[in-house]
């Protein structure tokens, strides 16, 4: 086949694309479908009866990667696109999220006009995307990272952030995303911690929650803005860390410790939609797991919307695990599982086959109720009512004034300092020259599913540039040192260790991420995202060597850390006078790391995943059921592994960050009565700057039908005080809340609880209270 | 309370101890309980309805250390023991490993005895003790460790080492062991694999299995030997690879992976006694897992036997994971949930506070059921009928000549030959001097479920001391280098180092167990072992800088391990000449490798569990689920980690093993008639020097219901071929064998399947069969 390529320009000049046809006008003798006053299921079943089986079965999925990309140009192939679109019509996507906005936006309208004015009924498409921290295409606000923005513990920050992002998303017709993860960062090395929330079920649903909720928001008309997809029902605990593995999964497990941020996010925000998972649940692919869906999902759990797969993830049980016999057994038993949709973004999905079984009423009655699903989704989110996006209005979206000032804010929260013993914060009058170290030091490192080239100012301020912005070109000395990629070079070390020897002061940026625009170089320039899973958690290549040599200089040192991942932080890291984790970053993070430094801006930024201090000594997370927490006949346990840690090893935990400023936590108080736990404590700003604390309240019965874990988060608030100020923190828990799920039934457990309220979850940090908890 | 510490000496000086009471007579008028011609459940029938209450309850735990050690003297301290057997008198154990068998016997000859001669019935003790690869007491035969005569592949030449095991217990009196472990050696990091099989359920299967039926053999009075207790149900594969973590347990995942091998022994060899173990699974702990114990392992696979806690593992669930509110409440919860019997080592155990539940019906039927469990298997393993041991029968069993040729000859089967670039065998003629070097060359590393002490010379001859017996005290240059334990003393390096230089040829033998005579030592003195979770896979302390600094000098080196587990071979490690694994040592272990490094012995052993190649890169088992192995979407996948392994990464996989002759494996076929699958190839010995080979079938089918591991082993066959010989290896495979569970249904694929028969199951060492499998 001859790949026909033609760029979009071209593309545009030669065809003359139509932007803002009004598909709701003229096309119809206004079937009742098409009356937007009837409730979306009202206007799919309709709109159903009338459609014909080939069109039905042409729902069930449609084309991800609409555009491509050849020597930095965004590209549309119309014969591929041609090909797959006439069996998969349901949804198209954006393509890769190299391309630009501007370049991208003409071509998706002339496919969405094409559909609507050229087929039968003119079902028009839903546009479908990835969406983490920024539109999947380039030109938008680009905001850090997932786990970074959770790391600011500020909900309403977050949910400022959200709207920005689906505002930018829906000037592009984007209807649909095809986030928020609600995967537990459970095992340190899974390649895609980043793009999760953290390791806490709680937070997860609080984070979910709000992302449902703003993206879901409705317009003026009435019509859902974004539809979301919670994924990965389920994933986050799979075995060796790995992407794709499996998980053993008995029915407690699943429901308290992966479960809860659905069951959360699913009764409160009402999702759209929700994406299976890649993950064997006790050995059955959730592509075709029959009782982790219509059983648990649907009955036990009550979710209402759309189902859908990953990325050919029907597909793998015919060529991986081979539980499918074929491409037709595949899409059957993905089917009656209660699988709705499929994506396939690389071509043809296994749904087509469905076509071949026109006279099989059962799979009949199962693709009228996808096709519904679909249809569903398309009507709640006006897409067949409302006109195409306009270059105009994408021009005057993206990237406005107010959403810059929202990433600039959330930014600042997202860092999280982790050690300071009284370098920060540096003083300007103090500081002439800085070194600057490090092949992170010099990129924007946004992760895989931002649209960013992590090397292109364009995408905003490396730290390197930000640091320039604020010093002076001349006070800034740049050293890579080494590269960001494993390499044998150390060649660049002895100038890093003379710049830090020069300026007196260093700051060493290490990381794991990295991106690129090169489609070919996507997968070799890159040690983290999707398809990683580090079996060593030090820094990739030879940047602890660049690190250790310029400590070894005792020049003052601060150490940056920019990945999605937790780090093994090794005794010789340990020397750096201080130590911040960025997270991944968004385009204002350099700045903020400069803000920060100086201390223009307190960090207030808190670990949302336990940072291991061994490698294999894991899992880490702060709620561990007792049972692993015993190894040892003498002092090993699982956090203090009996070797080489012989002593109780203390990782920085869950919910711990630094600040300029002390806080003290006072007079808690907790009381029980009216089916409410309420616990009140006293917070005051007792240092010499302003600052922001987040207030951690955790629990356990004293008792349980099952196993507990240690201790479980259960409110956090954040709370912004000035010099010497006090407020009073109040949670207010249901006694209802205070449950768990044994054998699918929900559990109070009455009787005597521990409450724990600080600012981490780490013992010191934490008050403890005791209340009876009566039915 | 004063502690009352008399040594053997004198307590058998004062008191005359009779040894040989025969207490079948005189001492009843013969009721029915008596009569040997009737089954142990009618005796037992009969008895119970003899006993009071207290009696009862007394049955349902013992004291199982009965001795003590105090300055490396044998004690007993009765009034301890008395206070602990009044309200628990089923079993009694023999106390610490440290003390000799011939000290042993007359104390507990005489707790016997008064049992017998001063309670109301004469309700016989039955002696219980762990025996993996000795007696749990000193002066026996030390055969090496479990994982080591797996490793031999050898069935009739394991099932000779526990005939002689067995026969040294008996000796002593003992009638219960608390072996063989079926648990899965899974999690490299686990302290316990030593103890273990290996990785695979098929070849622990068949190991346990012949350790049951050769330990329950039966006597020429048809009463059975010694009873088996077959645990820990279930366990090897908790979180983080700790000891006594949780599971999560999905039911398909525990009937796969981890209960064939307690289905095959339990079908097999009918095993008298089951024990739970500390871990939770899906939250519940295993000893009040009702589910697991009353609906899997009695339901479903038709366990008949007495099933028992762990050391108490039925108090954790009040102190640890708060599960139960109260001794008697977790006491209910365990006996409710089929547990029979208590071990509990320390002190007095949770069932005695059932005494109270006198008036309570269901409690006391429970409890006569349970006492039923424990008396038949007194009844079956001639408690009541025999007389007590006596030191003559035991002198001239322990260590008698046919066990010390058994053990040489395991001994020399148990050690995997890893690498070998020509180095080994080693000519007499040309080696003048070999450097020893490493702590491990001079001790006896047995493991910390043998008795021994790994440095008194008694217990059998070091590596060190035997090369001394075959090269002369003066061609042996040892050099300790570094310690054992985690240390910071490199001090003895250079002395190594150079005396490698000086011999021309330096054996390093490095490891992890260790093990000492003193009790306060116990858990400070070893770096493996029941409590310890390694997260670092590599050499305990400074022994890599050792090795690394001897293979520094270029002088030819041979590596030798010692110890229950796997290790990181990292690149510096590769540099060795040979590599060979010892694993947990018996007393000839050094006599064996001496032979094998100048050829007199021509090593047949196979790795059991696959060698990690990179710390945090497990799990590495052989038998991965399809879906384990996708990492990434490059190149990245669970044995190929992206990074820092970017391309394919081979560890030395399960079955492995080195011969310093070749064996060819040629015309395999396959056929699939009457109900079986038959595989038959020819092994040629095409070398220049007489060895064994084992040849492995593993299995998949083409599709399978639900995920089935990427390839099982079914059968093995070990076969001993002189230069030149042929022989045709058969393996007959049940078709019915080929199956697997689905929601606890036995499911068996009918269709196309995949069989391999190779050297080992690495791809490389296989070759492949096709065939279709009929119903």
């Amino acid at each position: 086949m001859v790949r026909l390529t033609i760029s979009i320009a071209l593309l545009a000049a030669t065809q003359g694309i139509t932007c803002a046809s009004t598909p709701s006008e003229a096309r119809y003798d206004s079937p009742a479908y098409n009356d937007s006053s009837l409730s979306p299921k009202e206007r799919a079943a309709d709109l159903l009866q009338r459609m014909t089986w080939e069109e039905k079965v042409g729902q069930l999925g449609g084309v991800r990667k609409t555009l491509g990309r050849t020597n930095g140009l965004a590209t549309f192939n119309k014969t591929a696109f041609d090909l797959i679109h006439k069996t998969q019509n349901g949804q198209i996507g954006l393509g890769p999220q190299y391309n630009y906005a501007k370049d991208v936006l003409p071509v998706v309208n002339e496919l969405r006009a094409e559909q609507l004015n050229s087929t039968r009924l003119g079902i028009p498409y839903v546009t479908i995307t990835d969406s983490l921290n920024s539109m999947w295409v380039s030109g938008g606000t680009l905001f850090p990272g997932a786990v970074s923005m959770a790391s600011s513990f500020n909900l309403d920050l977050y949910e400022q952030a959200i709207a920005a992002i689906r505002d930018e998303n829906h000037a592009l017709g984007v209807n649909w995303v095809l986030s928020p993860e609600l995967d537990v960062a459970y095992d340190p090395r899974n390649g895609r911690n980043g793009e999760m929330f953290g390791e806490d079920t709680y937070l997860i649903s609080e984070f979910g929650t709000r992302y449902v909720k703003t993206m879901q928001a409705k317009d003026e008309n009435g019509f859902v803005k974004i539809a979301t997809t919670i994924k990965h029902w389920v994933y986050g605990r799979g075995n060796g860390g790995v992407n794709r593995a499996s998980m053993e999964g008995g029915i407690n497990h699943i429901l308290n410790d992966l479960a809860p941020p659905y069951i959360k996010v699913i009764q409160e925000a009402e999702p759209l939609s929700l994406m299976v998972s890649y993950a064997s649940v006790d050995r059955v692919p959730m592509s075709i797991n029959r009782y982790m869906i219509r059983d648990v999902l649907r009955g036990l759990l009550g979710f209402k919307g759309l189902v859908m797969s990953d990325a050919n993830s029907i597909g793998y049980t015919v060529e991986e695990s081979k539980v499918s016999k074929s491409p037709e057994d595949a899409a059957q038993k993905a089917l009656r599982a209660g699988l709705e949709h499929e994506l396939s973004p690389a071509g043809t999905g296994l749904f087509t086959t469905l076509i071949n079984f026109v006279n099989n009423t059962e799979i009949a009655n199962m693709i009228d109720e996808s096709v519904s699903a679909l249809l569903e989704i398309k009507f709640a989110t006006g897409v067949f009512d409302s006109p195409l996006p306009s270059i105009e209005n994408l021009e005057s979206t993206l990237r406005n004034e107010r959403h810059l000032e929202v990433n600039r804010n959330i930014s600042r929260e997202s860092i999280v300092l982790l050690k300071n013993d009284g370098l920060l914060p540096l003083q300007k009058t103090n500081v002439s020259k800085v070194a600057v170290i490090g092949a992170y030091a010099d990129m924007i490192n946004a992760g895989m599913y931002a649209a960013c080239n992590a090397t292109d100012p364009t995408y905003g301020s490396s730290f390197r540039r930000s640091l320039v912005q604020a010093l002076g070109n001349e006070n800034v000395l740049y050293a890579k040192g080494v590269d960001a990629l494993p390499s044998n070079d150390s060649s660049g070390i002895d100038a890093a260790v003379a710049a830090a020897q020069e300026a007196g002061l260093a700051v060493v940026v290490l990381g794991s991420g990295y991106g690129t625009f090169d489609l070919s170089e996507f997968n070799n320039r890159r040690t983290d995202g999707e398809g990683f899973a580090h079996a060593d958690l030090g820094f990739p290549g030879l940047q602890q060597q660049l690190l250790d040599a310029v400590l070894d200089t005792g020049v003052p040192t601060a150490l940056v850390m920019s990945s999605g991942q937790t780090f093994v932080l090794n005794e010789s890291t340990m020397r750096a006078g201080a130590i911040l984790h960025s997270w991944f970053s968004g385009e204002f993070t350099g700045d903020a790391l400069v803000e920060i430094l100086f201390g223009d801006v307190n960090p207030s930024g808190k670990l949302t995943v336990t940072m291991p201090q061994a490698n294999g000594a894991f899992p880490v997370a702060y709620d561990y059921l007792a049972s692993d927490d015993q190894g040892g006949f003498a002092t090993a346990t699982l956090y203090d592994w009996q070797w080489p840690q012989v002593t109780r090893y203390a990782p920085l935990r869950f919910g711990y960050g630094l600040s300029y400023t002390k806080f003290e936590i006072s007079s808690p108080t907790v009381t029980s009565c009216s089916g409410n736990v309420t616990v009140n404590a006293t917070v005051t700003n007792t240092g010499d700057v302003a600052g922001k604390e987040v207030v951690q309240l955790y629990y356990r019965p004293e008792h349980s039908v099952i196993e507990f874990p240690i201790m479980k988060l259960i409110r956090f608030y954040k709370v912004d005080l000035e010099v010497g100020d006090s407020k009073v923190v109040s949670f207010t828990v249901p006694t209802t809340e205070l449950g768990y799920y044994v054998d699918g039934e929900w559990n109070v457990d009455y009787g005597n609880y521990t409450f724990w309220v600080g600012s981490s979850s780490r013992t010191e940090d934490l008050q403890q209270l005791n209340v009876t908890v009566s039915g």
